[in-house]
């Protein structure tokens, strides 16, 4: 089964040590791991020429993929990388079984009150607010509503660990478990 | 042509007001529009079955819907809303035209350029990185490369405007041209 490794690990100065190391891992469970830093881009004209054909290489990547775990792990702020969370929207539309992890065991509404320094309250109907006025979603989930459904959905999980801040995206112990969970489900169990 | 209105405009304290007027611009540009606002969801026992009923019902809306117009307006931080950027995957992987705009006229790398307080260099081989040796996309797109290039794959446009503080999630202009361009270009063409 073809898995496709979204995360934003290919931005880590030892990137191509930290995708081979999921590669590796994703292969001892039995997967068939399809990894966006696999691939080599020719160098194009333009910077924007280079950056659309890396999106459409990552597209391809995916349409042969069988089945997706992003790391959802909060990059840059208090939310999951953009370039990973489209591509998990995208495998889940493809109806593919997903599977995410976040190496931050802090729900998305306890990140939004650390955002907002304390300061949610309810309205008048009983909707959290931050003091901004705006919405703060509170479901028990670990991230926006449509990443913990999309991936709940396709009969997957989002695992959660706590790691050392120095850890945040080399700790490969939540990828883990997302691969013996997906294991267990998804690949012909021995006799 | 039916057309999904993603966006964090359902957290506004006015989000009925600002949905209802992108509700009326779309169909005086001919379209039929979808939006997550309308839904009517049933009081569930937990917080996290109102979330799973939420994201199903989204996914529903999708499902029928023929393209999508994107708000990726950066929200709190430097990077669209997760929850509209996996909706965009989600259509980008159906196959239909994909349009966005941002009411930040700031690309992506000159939002990282201020995350990082204007410490990004190149590396040893031209790629730029922060000062937490994270690499930077300077591909001259508005976001992430797989925003833009889903979007731009899928045959759209990525509207950007520079609009007063505050009104970023009020200013609709930017998503007016998105409309304005859809319409020249999905729907039939009088004489």
């Amino acid at each position: 089964m073809k898995v496709y490794l979204a995360g934003p690990e290919v931005f880590l100065p030892n990137a191509r040590e930290v995708l081979d190391a999921k590669i590796a891992l994703a292969r001892r469970y039995g997967f068939t791991p399809i990894s966006p830093g696999d691939l080599e881009i020719p160098a194009f004209e333009t910077k924007r020429g280079h950056g659309l054909a890396i999106s459409a290489v990552n597209e391809k990547l995916m349409s042969g993929a069988e089945m997706i775990i992003a790391n959802l792990t909060p990059f840059r702020g208090i939310a999951a990388d953009v370039g990973t969370v489209y591509e998990l929207g995208f495998m889940c539309a493809r109806g593919c079984p997903a599977y995410g992890f976040s190496n931050m065991a802090s729900n998305h509404f306890e990140r939004l009150m650390a955002y907002y320094g304390g300061s949610i309250q309810p309205d008048a109907h009983g909707r959290p607010r931050g003091p901004d006025g705006v919405a703060v979603e509170d479901f028990d989930m670990i991230e926006n509503l449509m990443l913990d459904g999309g991936i709940e959905a396709r009969g997957g999980v989002l695992v959660t660990r706590e790691v050392a801040p120095d850890r945040l995206f080399l700790d490969l112990s939540a990828y883990e478990e997302c691969l013996s969970i997906a294991a267990r489900r998804l690949l012909a169990a021995p006799g």
